[in-house]
């Protein structure tokens, strides 16, 4: 299979590291057994410096050689139909990974994104929390019944539900055991923790660089 | 093909009428030239009543009599690829509708619908305003280019991106006339056309039944 490219930015502060969303594809890329390299767009103008690529200026964005693609969930969903590592090759079981790969999307980070970014901006109570609380009961009662979201094994839907909810302040939202404990078992995953790794020493690489430049 | 069913509340208040997101579903069908059946869920205790077939309490959920799927992205994507109605039959133009398919659920609609929350609960400043204008802006830039998102061709993209800025408040929330043009584009389409008035007729014939048991 031809090789992977992984764009993201070239250097992020402190905070955001470990949580860059080229995560995502570079876990997803350690799982199904891809090479891929790295390339970067400036931190520095970021919102506007690639906007021929990614049209609302953020990272990451793909090209696997046959076709380029922003969105990391279209990424996820595209690294993952080559092969069966992350989804089944049954069209049942391809249709439940994709249905909890868009529930990911749709309807945990479209409430957990932006009640962490009103959260992180100072306004914890500008009234996403009833909805928040739903969500993560729901996936909740979905995590105490069973391992794993889709076809009775890790998928690309556990890849992504898994990094939607390991957000620091998403797992300090109330007492869940069974989503910490899938965070926990999902994030215990050597393709995880080698896309982790490498992501955080990708920014102190950068740092170093930077600090050389100065 | 085995016909469908597409699962939504019995009853809806007037205000979302033209909106509970089975319309996406039908809408599907009909570009499809699917037939379907509806069928219906008790709007009273909605939040509880199907919680095995969709476990954040919503509508719709679909059965293509080979599988069932909640969450209307992952529904649209399923019936999208039943043919090349709805998206193109080769590797690069279906990868380009997906990608644009995820950016409409996870770029644009994360920020839209917990904005509109936020401004039908009252509180219209609760902070996602400057992130409401750049995403819109960024769909105005990309519209302003060309007529449809992906594939130089009407696809499911096109269909749920048009579904998610049609929504009034989102229309009047600044002046973007390419953005405007295409969703008057899209919605004059005749399947958009039958399947909402389909939805209004629906909840109107509920109205009448609720009448005649009252």
């Amino acid at each position: 299979m031809s090789a992977v490219t992984i764009w993201t930015l070239d250097w992020v502060p402190e905070r955001p590291r470990g949580f860059v969303r080229d995560l995502r594809l570079r876990w997803a890329c350690e799982e199904t057994g891809r090479a891929y390299a790295v390339r970067t767009v400036r931190f520095d103008d970021r919102a506007t410096n690639h906007l021929d690529r990614q049209p609302f200026g953020q990272v990451p964005f793909l090209d696997d050689g046959e076709v380029k693609l922003f969105e990391s969930g279209a990424g996820l969903l595209r690294l993952a139909r080559t092969g069966d590592a992350l989804m089944p090759a049954d069209a049942a079981g391809a249709a439940e990974t994709t249905q909890w790969t868009i529930a990911a999307l749709n309807s945990i980070e479209m409430v957990t994104v932006p009640w962490w970014f009103l959260t992180v901006s100072g306004r914890p109570d500008a009234g996403m929390t009833g909805w928040m609380k739903a969500r993560l009961d729901g996936i909740e009662a979905i995590l105490e019944k069973r391992d794993w979201l889709a076809a009775n094994r890790f998928t690309v839907a556990d890849l992504l539900m898994a990094d939607v909810l390991r957000v620091p302040e998403v797992r300090a939202f109330g007492d869940r055991p069974a989503s910490e404990a899938y965070v926990a078992r999902v994030t215990e995953r050597p393709a995880f923790r080698k896309a982790y790794a490498d992501q955080i020493a990708f920014y102190k690489a950068a740092d170093e660089a930077r600090a050389g430049q100065g």
